[in-house]
């Protein structure tokens, strides 16, 4: 396998920022000659290499067609945007990885906008917080996560060179088709983001009511509503994308609450064995069972 | 005032714990002659005794008569079982304050069971995590948190005598109705914990989804269902106990996840205007607007 060449990062807030620190610790090692950030705010992209994103920045939107390995690090309708706009004009054996974390929108995308000859995968990392922008991105925080690669047409290369920039990221790929990733990650991340908001919107009550709920608000509240802090457009644009396996969750997770309020009814020894369900779920989902 | 005397604790776990390692601290200051522990699980308290809950074990469950201020921290339909039991032959003057999570309940089995002549105010301090025992005490945690006090008649003597505790402490007492306390904890706590137990099942699929939902879940699933590793008994009891304000919770919750549907079928432009404003009342209820 040759070197990964000249990378470009199309997007540089906190993921963006993360790949391609990541990918500069890496670039001897794995033949990148250069990392350049684009940002439609380049004073984000400046912001980001000062950070150690990346070694220069582009003002220029269409100098990011040099690239021989691109990054796309943006809220998941602004990559499908920029498929249809730069796309069809990239060049022969050029690297397309995006970061966003809904898949079958974004593959179907690079299906339809990328040539045959451009090596196309989508991808989501395992990593980030509710924060955005450069300032946000966690230094090493790609190292071990796992990171999703979605096929998006039968091309071994693609996948190649993909698992090739996510190992270099020293991040973990995971192979996985699109369709299987929005149907877990409906569950695992889109869901608890709305449910996290309509919890924090809950809380707020009226009049002497908000008083108390700033006193009375402790940790559990903090920690179970913190995705309602995360950026509103970007929530909006992956939970939208993934909307039709959003609803099934949402379906799901309304039998199950339906479900403890009825255990509620019987008393707390019903309540408790349902309680210690739910426990024991998350501890086999985190693989602690 | 005078000192506080002989404290007694019954329920040596984790707030217990935290309870009796900050009046140690306090101990000399606030006029302490001793702190004793009693756990039904003798065991308990022996470990919560090593760790600095206290500086003694008692054995018997009638030793605790003798106390000059009781700290029951054990789950809610223990603490009105303990009352029932043990209040009416409770010495004159004596404080006895609580630390369970719904209020209502406490405070009405304590103007039942407790005589005039005892200091009867529920409390509930807003410390303590999903984890359980006393290795799960959190040194300082108490100190600057806020602990409710709940007034249980009129009684200047007993709240001052609680106050005096909780400072003792080091937390902040905040006098609070028990019903007022309910009606916002069900929407702060209870409901969180409900969701967050419900949201923890509903990522379970079956067969290989289990696998692809152990790689995908990440910060966001671990945040959002944390409280769904709370032990479950004591969960069961406490939200059991504040039933009818939780069921109000669940109501005005369900609006509010029904309304973030509506928007996310209306498209990302609605549905961003709708997380922003949860956004927006998460701050405020985070005092950071």
């Amino acid at each position: 396998m040759t070197g990964i060449g000249r990378v470009v990062i199309v997007g540089a807030g906190q993921v963006g920022t993360m790949v391609g620190a990541a990918l500069r610790e890496a670039a001897t090692a794995c033949g990148i000659s250069s990392i350049a950030l684009y940002d439609s705010d380049w004073k984000v992209a400046e912001t980001s290499a000062s950070l150690g994103g990346g070694d220069r920045v582009l003002r220029d939107p269409e100098a990011v067609l040099e690239a021989d390995a691109l990054v796309l690090a943006i809220p998941v309708g602004e990559i499908v945007a920029w498929l249809e706009e730069f796309g069809p004009r990239l060049r022969r054996g050029v690297l397309v990885l995006d970061t966003g974390s809904a898949k079958m929108e974004v593959v179907a995308a690079m299906a339809q906008f990328l040539p045959n000859f451009v090596r196309a995968v989508g991808g989501h990392p395992m990593v980030g917080s509710e924060a955005s922008g450069p300032f946000a991105a966690v230094p090493g925080a790609l190292r071990g996560a796992v990171f999703a690669l979605c096929p998006c047409r039968s091309d071994e290369a693609a996948l190649a060179a993909a698992t090739q920039l996510v190992a270099a990221c020293g991040a973990r790929p995971l192979v996985v088709e699109a369709i299987d990733h929005d149907r877990i990650v409906a569950r695992t991340s889109h869901l608890p983001h709305l449910v996290a908001s309509a919890l924090a919107i809950t809380a707020v009550g009226v009049g002497e009511d908000l008083a108390l709920a700033q006193s009375l608000a402790g940790s559990g509240y903090l920690g179970t509503t913190r995705l309602a802090a995360s950026d509103a457009q970007m929530v909006a644009a992956f939970t939208s994308s993934n909307r039709s396996q959003l609803e099934l969750a949402l379906r799901s997770f309304r039998a199950q609450l339906d479900r403890l309020e009825a255990a509620l009814a019987d008393g707390p020894k019903a309540l408790a064995l349902e309680l210690g369900k739910a426990r024991a779920a998350r501890a086999q989902v985190l693989g602690q069972l």
